[in-house]
């Protein structure tokens, strides 16, 4: 524990301030001080046996934890919920996906699909107290996942009798992954085609009950199977659907957009654009999520690299602390300087997609800032998918490196990074497949390249395309390493993003000359809008890291730098291929970038400790042993692994299977030697 | 079954060629395939339901599958059952792993430290038929893992009784993930300081007794644990060992190298050096294991892709198969040129280790070749210290990008490759923790380097090393894209790998020439030897590539040509920086070779079914619905999921639970309205 108070000692920076920066207030650090403290308190939250818990148990557990947060939703501001389940989400990622489907997915489509009467109906049916029904979200199919429109199910009215059947034609058509259906929910949101007079209107949003709530009996028609073992988030009872004719009022289908008169007349919404705002709040969160999960695991992996010792031990001293080798530090703080990096973008691209769904929500065809407002959606939803796309890739990246840079340990369960990487996986593909979203936001490029071109002025993070000849003019001038500082950097993305976007948006062009469809030539772009996007969001993460430094405290300012030069020039370093190929550095300015990192490292190594006590989560939330506040970390691990695996007695096969193994006859095996001469 | 039957129309090249051509020869794939019926074939080897078993219930199934191996090795010959385990590794990695502790680490130990004398004691025990013993290896402590030197455990001499008193001193010097320690072994091979009168000889081998082989009763003086949930490999029972003051007789010390007589005295060996050649073994295989792992992998995930349609249907007709998707092609296709690459370094690094292993057995001190023998001895401990560690990273992320290829179905434990993910894990930490290695590879190049400066000629796989001035004046002359073949490539790796080498090389000169002692000039240059270590590495295997290439029948050179040169290119484009920055090529070099590896890729995608066939892995071995041979993927899936959880019934805590939740008196909660005017 000396050792750990010697790493606090003297922070470069006040750790406090930090704390209370990075949440956004001191209000918002003692609104989660508190929750975390009531986390901890209640009994029914613990989480220190979740590794030594089968599947019914933890199944059950979950249901308990919901119960207790159903008290909270009904009793506190949103604001503070939603803080609560931030917090959860990193506690217990299965319990906050198991009560995510009901208010993220479930409701979150109530409230952008259905009518202001519907939503009025649902709520007073106990959609917002969890009193009475718990919905699900039953988008994907067996066979059908990101592509939304190719959807087998089938919700046909029936003008006779003013309902929709809904049904499962196929085995593929079988809805597949669905959490909360094999044992939470009552009723479900369905995507299904809508199939009116014989004519398909395409993909829409139906209210079908599942169970009943008295006896959670299946309703006639619908069958439900749990889908079983997963690589992660045991908690949530992700479950299977088919459903053989089941007939629904009219009134349940979500009509907030398109709508379905009892005459079976169908009236289009008239701004299309509108319905898919709603995919944006789940991807921003997730690139919040992303820096929290990061932060998680930093806090493990350097508060252990500043215990654990190893090699290097001179005559009567100690090992050396493995976060005092060049190559540890390399491994871990340029990962820590990306959490930032995730952090400081979450924040404003959460601001950004509040305020846009403010205007929306008021939005009405022929406003005077309608096509002011739809292009700002267009620019979110597409930097939003990069974003969640590469967020959650380093993430999930941060999450292993931390695990494998605790050696053996890591692969225990109990050091909590095995399963914080296989809880997080998930995201990289739910809610959009990262690949097939960085060729979302590689689309949204191409359109913005091809607009600037044509004249258009484009605004925001896309900014940097307008006067492109101008800009891919650029070339470092830096004389120094020194001078390489924060603006040279952010030009050197801007110069590299320019060139792969209009890279990009020339072999588009091309393949269109050729005569080829939109969509042939967009797939066949497709690595270079990859390629574009990735850049592009590097960039974007790294803009958005300066201007959130600027913003800082000035007690704050040269640690935050110091993180915000590292991030950029640790990735130019990986990256080095497209700065020198586009010729904004030469190999001399990479020479003096690779040295910089390693002094960042080394300088930013100091306060490496401040840094994960200023993410201010409480060993609660940490939940290992190995990255505890005070250091004592093998005594703790020792103690947990006891508690949970008493010393051994003889297995209890040992008489069936071991004794007869060691005490084998195995000369009865000896076949009787024939003898041929006989 | 249609769609894939039309994938397997019209391979390239003899599919079944291929096989005999991996597996080196038709008797050895037919020996593996009788080895893949009979574990198919018998029930005892299931692994169906490993995904829905609790982890007493695994223990115990692994046990029993031991007892089943438990025939073969006393009943066939040892290339035959090494076969058999390497089969096992991709079918069950706990199960092999539990007996692997026994053959790979115990006996390991036992041949490579035991005098002759000591291993015909403990074979006529039972080490060789797992009869009347079972062994563990008591290295890595809860404090020290890959420096050895470091452990804390006791081996103090007692000449009176002539006995060694074996003793954990301290919390730390606990024994840590010793695998079978909890329930199996009834010996373990302990290391341990050796002390004899007061003097520390360092850490050498002692086995010491743990329970009684008839009642598996503690030994007096051995405490054992089971230190419990792990990432992966479940069947094995990793456990922590105390020793407090355990006597042994001085045989118990394994005594090939260093000797210790009645009197106390202590003699030490004449070749140190002999000592580490057990390690390589374990390396060496990993690079084996690595291609395998991979192989597996991509069997599902190409399969899968040959079938899965998503998006681009065009009016009447199905969705596109996302194997034609030119960003899917790249996701996948390179990976497998790289488990090919793997593949003939495995062979390749397997053969040398093996004739270096004859030759060692039967050396003295002062034979002719002695020097000879060292030299070989340093350049693959070396060589294959890299090796391990970029190709069991290079394996995960394989694992991982075939699991996030599947979409959502990738999460499913049923997909097969969230348990082949958290299984191999730990292959990057075991046996040398990867970046450890990575820096052991680094300095055995910068020794290299220095060496061939002072004029001593470099052999095998360093030997560009030699004329390195030449080979930094390299430049690619080509003039199309088609001019930059394999020799080209190869030609690249070398100059890049020779530029990267000297870079760490001299930068250890200068931190010597400072002053520096040779550790801490070493510790300095971390970075750039890991540098060095990753682009020799990706060149030495590029080259084994090649040269497996070259030894392939000709009915197979076009076929292997393309994947040759696609994992050259590939590699190139990916870590384009140094090439550049080294001007081997220029940035319209780099333009062909990222068109080229489109190409590749399309080109290889015709074949990629039929490459997976010739893996010849049998359905159990893939163990995934969606990786099934036949193509009936979704009806295997669901079929899989229903058998192991039936249509839901209501939850065993719907009562207790559920209801309450969801008839939750809100208006019960009402407080009492003060009134304040009263």
């Amino acid at each position: 524990m000396r050792v750990i108070a010697e790493e606090r000692a003297n922070p470069s920076f006040p750790v406090r301030e930090m704390t209370h920066f990075l949440d956004g207030g001191v209000r918002v650090t003692e609104t989660r001080e508190m929750i975390m403290m009531q986390l901890e308190r209640d009994p029914v939250m613990k989480t220190i046996d979740h590794n030594d818990l089968t599947l019914p148990q933890i199944r059950e557990r979950t249901i308990q934890k919901i119960r207790r947060l159903a008290h909270y939703v009904a009793n506190e501001p949103v604001a503070q919920f939603r803080q609560r389940l931030s917090i959860l989400s990193l506690v217990d990622p299965g319990t906050y996906t198991r009560i995510g489907v009901h208010y993220g997915l479930f409701f979150s489509a109530l409230q952008g699909q259905a009518s202001a009467e519907q939503l009025s109906y649902w709520v007073q049916k106990g959609a917002v107290t969890l009193n009475g029904l718990v919905g699900c979200f039953g988008m994907t199919e067996l066979g059908h996942g990101s592509n939304v429109a190719g959807l087998e199910t089938t919700a046909t009215y029936d003008e006779a009798s003013e309902e929709f059947v809904i049904h499962t034609p196929t085995l593929t058509a079988t809805k597949w992954w669905i959490g909360g259906a094999a044992q939470t929910a009552t009723h479900c949101v369905v995507f299904a085609r809508l199939i009116v007079k014989g004519r398909d209107h395409g993909v829409k949003n139906f209210v079908v009950q599942l169970r009943d709530p008295e006896t959670f009996a299946l309703m006639p028609g619908v069958v439900i199977g749990d889908i079983g073992a997963k690589m992660g988030r045991h908690g949530i009872d992700n479950g299977w659907i088919q459903f053989t004719h089941v007939r629904i009022p009219r009134s349940h289908m979500l009509m907030k957009h398109t709508k379905v008169k009892a005459s079976g007349e169908v009236i289009e919404p008239p701004l299309q654009q509108l319905t898919y705002g709603a995919l944006i709040g789940g991807r921003v969160s997730m690139v919040v999520d992303s820096g929290n999960a990061s932060k998680k695991a930093l806090t493990i992996a350097l508060r252990y690299a500043a215990i654990r010792r190893q090699f290097g031990a001179r005559p009567g001293e100690p090992e050396t602390k493995i976060l005092d080798y060049v190559i540890h530090q390399h491994r871990l703080i340029p990962l820590l300087a990306q959490a930032f990096a995730m952090h400081f973008t979450g924040v404003e691209v959460q601001n950004i997609y509040e305020d846009l769904m403010v205007k929306m929500e008021t939005l009405k065809p022929g406003d005077k800032d309608l096509h002011t407002v739809l292009e700002h959606l267009k620019e979110v939803h597409g930097t939003s998918a990069g974003l969640k796309a590469f967020c959650t890739w380093n993430a999930l990246n941060t999450i292993d490196q931390c695990r494998q840079s605790l050696g053996g340990h890591g692969y225990s369960a109990y050091a909590g990074l095995a399963s914080l990487y296989n809880d997080f996986a998930v995201q990289c593909t739910w809610e959009g497949d990262n690949t097939i979203l960085t060729l979302q936001a590689g689309r949204y490029l191409v359109g913005c390249y091809r607009e600037a071109k044509a004249g258009k002025k484009q605004a925001g993070g896309v900014a940097y395309l307008n006067d492109l000849q101008a800009l891919l003019r650029n070339r470092c001038q830096a004389k120094s390493a020194a001078e390489i500082d924060l603006d040279v950097i952010g030009q050197a993305y801007w110069l590299v993003a320019g060139n792969v976007v209009k890279a990009a948006g020339e072999e588009f062009d091309a393949c269109i000359k050729r005569g080829l469809r939109e969509d042939d030539a967009y797939e066949h772009c497709s690595q270079a809008r990859l390629y574009a996007a990735k850049m592009h969001s590097y960039g974007y993460l790294f803009h958005r890291f300066k201007d959130g430094v600027a913003k800082a405290p000035a007690s704050l300012q040269p640690i935050l730098t110091k993180l915000c030069l590292l991030y950029g020039l640790y990735n130019i370093a990986e990256n080095s291929g497209p700065f020198l190929q586009y010729e904004f550095f030469t190999p001399r300015h990479l020479d003096w970038i690779r040295a910089r990192v390693a002094e960042l490292c080394k300088d930013i190594r100091k306060d490496a400790v401040p840094i994960t006590d200023s993410f201010n989560y409480s060993d609660f939330v940490i939940n290992s042993p190995l990255g505890r506040y005070d250091g004592d970390i093998y005594q703790a691990y020792f103690d947990l692994i006891n508690a949970a695996h008493p010393p051994a007695k003889v297995p209890p096969y040992f008489k069936s299977e071991i004794h007869p193994l060691l005490h084998r006859n195995t000369q009865a095996d000896d076949p009787l030697e024939l003898d041929d001469d006989e």
